[in-house]
């Protein structure tokens, strides 16, 4: 997968009373920002869902490098790191005109019933390689 | 049902960037007292969903009295103002040293898969009235 | 104004365990359009807020009419019920195919301080006006 | 510090469609975790923030072992790692009867208004040393 960019305003409901940002905020940008890159790949959460698996995050390293505030535009630039036949690792970094915050995110495909780990489709897996 | 009582801290996560709770916080605070009291009535939400019914907000009127801050401690008071068939309202008040917030929540018992309205059960309705 | 539009899709974070967007969530969906439709008209909550004046919700009245689900794309139609010296009145309708929710939604002009009332000033009237 | 326990329970704000807790909500819990242990030993995040200082978080590493769901009760553990000048290293575990995330936490301590580090106040680290 090139890099995919979402984008976004920050609006009340993202900052907290020191006027930046709540921290783990920047988690659902990065999510969104997953779920639009697959979905201009052609796949939805709630199809794959349908179809009985659900990718989780299994693990995230995050940097928080400088506070978004109210009003500001961010971008959320999204790559593949690396895959394995169950997971993915991305690497995800948010900033205005400059850098926000850098992260790493493992997602792991699980059953959407017990949780376990499976393997990732093949569909799926060709079509992020094919990017 | 009496009133019942639920308390809980202002927390980073519950503020934004005007420095007060945001305003669709409060309906959080709510929902987890409304949870709280039918525990101790005996009725936890995932027993519920398991036996194939839930509880949704059908309406709620939401007066904004005045604004809580960071680390005030806050009380939400619940009261039952009426039941129908299928359906409970609920007073809340939430409130630090002075009145916050006040709601009145229309609350609908459905089915979980078809989220069409159903009875609210009998002994449910039997443990709430005998409050 | 006249009728202002604002789209999302609805990601997990939106959603809860019943499988719908979670109730309070739609009052974050609501407070985006707001902003955004004065940003169209050329005021930004930030520059607002600088200048010593917040936008705050005094009341709201909510109506639920359908549950919206993950991967729904939901549109927030916004338009000015009335206006007072201090506040404004907006209608806001929530749907997808289907209509989802709808809401009054009651704003008050505060003091950034203290949070008491305070006249909209006429640029901002003035530009809501005439739309 | 010695090991700190914050308990709640899981409430529907807390999950999403994929019936378990939203990834970025964890962050909640280790932050109520963190702000409750600082008041234990006599420190509101209010009372800091009007001192000029707040303690925001540099970075943050999560592993995600196990989904809790709806009305779990969790615990948080949390204990310092290590201090410097201007910063602490959390270790924050969150169990139900088994282990559900685990995380390390960098909190550094910042200026109110410029987001710039400086020392933690002596007496802070004192307290927190003297745990």
């Amino acid at each position: 997968m090139a890099t995919f960019t979402y984008s976004t305003r920050i609006y009340y409901e993202d900052t907290d009373a020191a006027g930046v940002v709540y921290y783990a905020n920047y988690l659902k940008f990065m999510e969104r920002a997953r779920t639009e890159a697959m979905h201009q790949l052609g796949f939805s959460q709630l199809k794959l869902a349908n179809e009985g698996f659900v990718f989780v995050v299994s693990s995230c390293q995050i940097k928080y490098l400088a506070p978004a505030k109210l009003d500001d535009r961010i971008t959320v630039n999204t790559t593949i790191k690396s895959m394995s036949a169950t997971s993915i690792i991305f690497m995800q970094n948010i900033s205005t005109t400059k850098d926000i915050v850098s992260g790493e995110i493992k997602v792991v495909c699980v059953d959407a019933e017990s949780f376990k780990p499976r393997k990732i489709p093949t569909h799926i897996k060709e079509a992020l390689q094919c990017q």
